[in-house]
Formats: structure tokens, C-alpha cells, sequence
């Protein structure tokens, strides 16, 4: 499509997705972070430039793209003259009006999945989701996510907001509570590893069968004396112990009410 | 080995289990259900004979791997003479001396997974925790687990109760989690499916990084906009709405301690 982009951020999210345009023959032209050693890290995967200067962030670029922690969102893009030029924001939490104030030409582009800088991911399976300003623009960023993804959708902000909430539920709390099995393990001595089948097999189970029909375990079965006993081992894992209790009685819930 | 099995038992662990076993040429020689149904179904494909009644259970089998719910163990197994043949638990949660009233040779099967019915899985690779009263009964379960899986090793009843909250947390609450996702998604008409990727890919990075590592998300930044605008956003799911509230608080706990 011979169109150049503007990374402004270079962390988790930036690295992925710069490098998934890249792939698929977007240009980078420059990354921007506040983090020299970031910034440079990024450039040099993807052969291009960076600074750590907004005011070197370079004027011909067809879209920026900022994916930059919500808390600084705000006090960086202030900084940029982005003469009405097309930016893009990648946050689950932010709304496309948190871009009005900068450019006329604003847009979402959202992919729901977890990011680490050294862990590549797959992304013609990672659902993108668009929003923008106008017919144009949303037609523009449809034609790019459908190069590096087969599952791209239009939503609005109040439902992307929706979309995170459910993603904070499903991988950030379920990787605390892979942490916690990991801590209630270790201080029998036995080691995380055990566990790996059993979390494959979780994920893999509700690839095929509704989360709701998949459940098993003491709670569902509200198998009294198992969360007694599990309660009274947990006694020295206080905050743990208060989750598990928390947790059990939602899934009795869930299926009892 | 030419050992002949019976199982007490025909639910989803029982299922699994015993279909493994036979695959590597031991000999299923009963099913025991309560439930008829479940009885027949399972020894039909095991191409086996089935009863309903514990005097019929026969008594020249090797082994009876007893597969009950712990609700009603004891209710069962007090009815069964096992004239002191081998009998083996599969349960995490009950120790081994839950056995020692029906005969003196006991021990314990756990294999740490979650089971379906109809849902099959690779034992070759789900971790197998055995215990036995005696060396000689704990080397023959060791080499009967050897044989359908390359996971093996000795734990005491202690150890293996906290294996098993462990998985409660990794397995039974992250599904309850991935159910609540699926009710929030549910409230704005997106369908589950645009979080599978997601989950395949939370699931799959713990495999190589400790999940304590792992964590990303608002509540592991303490984003505290982000976190309360979520907490605004889950006011119509009350019970949701606390759980979002302790378990961002045990993620913000667990990294500032």
C-alpha cells in the first residue's frame, strides 16, 4: 500500500505491531519514545530511525500511531504538532474523542492480546478492532488491518471499553492467578511446571465449549467439605485464602441463581 | 503388564482414565456406576461389562481405581468387600488413609488434569502423583503410570492436597473467569470469540515465562484512571464488580510487597 507510519511509543504493543506492518511491507519511518534505549531497540529491529525529542517526530509520515501508556497519553501528545495529519491510538480504555483535540483526522486501532517485546505473536489470528472519525479514514484502517489480521471488526468506543474489561477478567487476572498457584506450590516445594498441561488444557477447552459448561471442580459441585478443607490449608495465604472464598461463592452463584 | 482393572466410578476422570489404560493394553474388567447410564456408556466403549450393583462388583480384578466424588466415597465404598485386594484413589483432595477402613492395600492415582467425557486428552503428558502404603504397591503404580505417561513421581497425601488447590486456582477460577468475560462481552452482543486468541496466548506464555513475569494490565501499573473507570463501567454486575476490586488490589499487593 507504500504508506509510512509513525510509531509514537516503543513498548509491548508498539514492538509487536510495528513489526507485524513491517512484515507485510508498511514502512517505519520513525519511533518515538521517551526511553532512548526503547526507542532504539525498536528502530533497530525494524531498520529505521528514532528520537527521544517530540520535536524531531517528523512531519510526512501518512499515520502515527501512538501506543503509549494511558497516564502519559495525554502529556506527550500535547507536545506534537501533528498538522492535522491521520493518528491512531491502540488503547482498549481510551475512547477515539481522547485524539480531537491534536488532529481532525483521528482513529482507534485496537488488537486485544497480551504483547511482551520478546514474544512474537501471531497476528493474522488476533482480532483488530477499528473506529474513526469518518468513512475515509475507517476505510483506510480496515484496508491495513486486513493485512496483518483475519479478524477485523468496526466498534465503538463504549463497547471497546466492554472488550478490555472482559481481556483484564481473562488474561491479566488469570495470570494472577497462575502467580498464586505458582507462590501456594512453591511453599511445598513443588514446582510451577506441574501445573502447564492443566493451564494449556483450561485455555484449549474453551476454545471448543462455552466457559459456562466447562466449569468443574469443588465450587460448581459446591462440595462442601473439599472448600472447607482448601480454606482451612490456605489460613496462611490470608489475601488467597479471601479470593478463593470470593471466587467460589461467585461460581455458586453463577450456577444457582 | 497383564494386569486386569476395575473401576469404581464412571464420570469424567473414570472416563478418560480408564480409555487410557486400555489403549495401553491393560484390561478394564468392570465398571461400577450408580448411574446406569453412565455405566454402560463407559464400559460400552471400553467393550467391557458394566454393573449398578456393589454385590456384583467381581472380585479377581488386580486393581479398583475408585473414581467417586468425595461426597459420596464413603457411602460406596463402605458397601464394598475388596478382600483385601489393591484399591487405589484418584482423588486429589482425600488422603491416602481415606481407604485404610476397606482393605490394606491402598494408594493413590491423581493426575493432574481437568476431564470431560467427551473431550479427550494426551496422557503422555499430564503429570501423574502416586502414594502407596507400601514400597512394593507404590513401585507397581509407579509402573503402571509410566506406561501412559512420561510424568511421574512420588508425593505425600499433604503435598497433594495443596497441588490440588493449586489447579482450583489455575484451572477451575480462571474458567469461572473466562465465564464472567464471556457474560460481559454477552451484555454488548460481542461474542466470546474475539477472546480466544487472547487466552490461547495467556496460557501459552506461562509455559515459558513465570507468570509473576508475565503479568501485564492496568491493576500490575496500579493505572488507577483505567481501574476506576473500569470499576464505573461493571456497576450493573455487582458480584463482578467486587471481584474486579480484589483481585486488581491482590495484583497491586503482590508486586509492592
Amino acid at each position: 500500500m507504500g504508506l509510512n507510519f509513525c510509531f509514537i511509543g516503543a513498548g509491548n504493543l508498539a514492538t509487536q505491531l510495528s513489526q507485524a506492518f513491517r512484515n507485510k511491507g508498511f514502512k517505519i519511518t520513525q519511533v518515538y519514545s521517551r526511553t532512548e534505549q526503547s526507542a532504539k531497540t525498536l528502530a533497530d529491529s525494524l531498520s529505521t530511525n528514532y528520537t527521544t525529542s517530540v520535536k524531531d517526530i517528523n512531519k510526512n509520515a501518512d499515520i502515527y500511531f501512538v501506543a503509549l501508556k494511558d497516564s502519559v497519553f495525554d502529556e506527550v501528545l500535547s507536545q506534537i504538532d501533528f498538522e492535522n495529519k491521520f493518528v491512531v491510538h491502540c488503547s482498549g480504555s481510551l475512547s477515539l474523542s481522547a485524539l480531537k483535540s491534536y488532529t481532525e483526522n483521528i482513529g482507534v486501532f485496537y488488537p486485544l492480546q497480551t504483547f511482551s517485546k520478546t514474544r512474537e505473536v501471531d497476528f493474522s489470528e488476533i482480532p483488530i478492532f477499528i473506529e474513526s472519525n469518518s468513512i475515509q479514514n475507517e476505510k483506510l484502517l480496515l484496508q491495513i488491518a486486513n493485512e496483518i489480521s483475519g479478524s477485523v471488526a468496526v466498534i465503538n468506543s463504549e463497547k471497546r471499553k466492554m472488550l478490555h474489561i472482559s481481556a483484564v477478567f481473562a488474561c491479566n487476572f488469570v495470570n494472577h492467578l497462575f502467580t498464586i498457584a505458582a507462590e501456594i506450590l512453591k511453599s511445598k516445594d513443588i514446582p510451577f511446571d506441574v501445573l502447564k498441561p492443566l493451564i494449556i488444557e483450561t485455555a484449549g477447552k474453551v476454545q471448543e465449549l462455552e466457559p459456562e459448561k466447562a466449569q468443574t471442580g469443588p465450587a460448581v459441585r459446591f462440595d462442601e467439605n473439599i472448600i472447607n478443607s482448601h480454606l482451612n490449608e490456605l489460613k496462611e495465604f490470608d489475601d488467597y485464602q479471601q479470593l478463593y472464598r470470593s471466587i467460589s461463592k461467585s461460581i455458586f452463584d453463577h450456577y444457582n441463581k
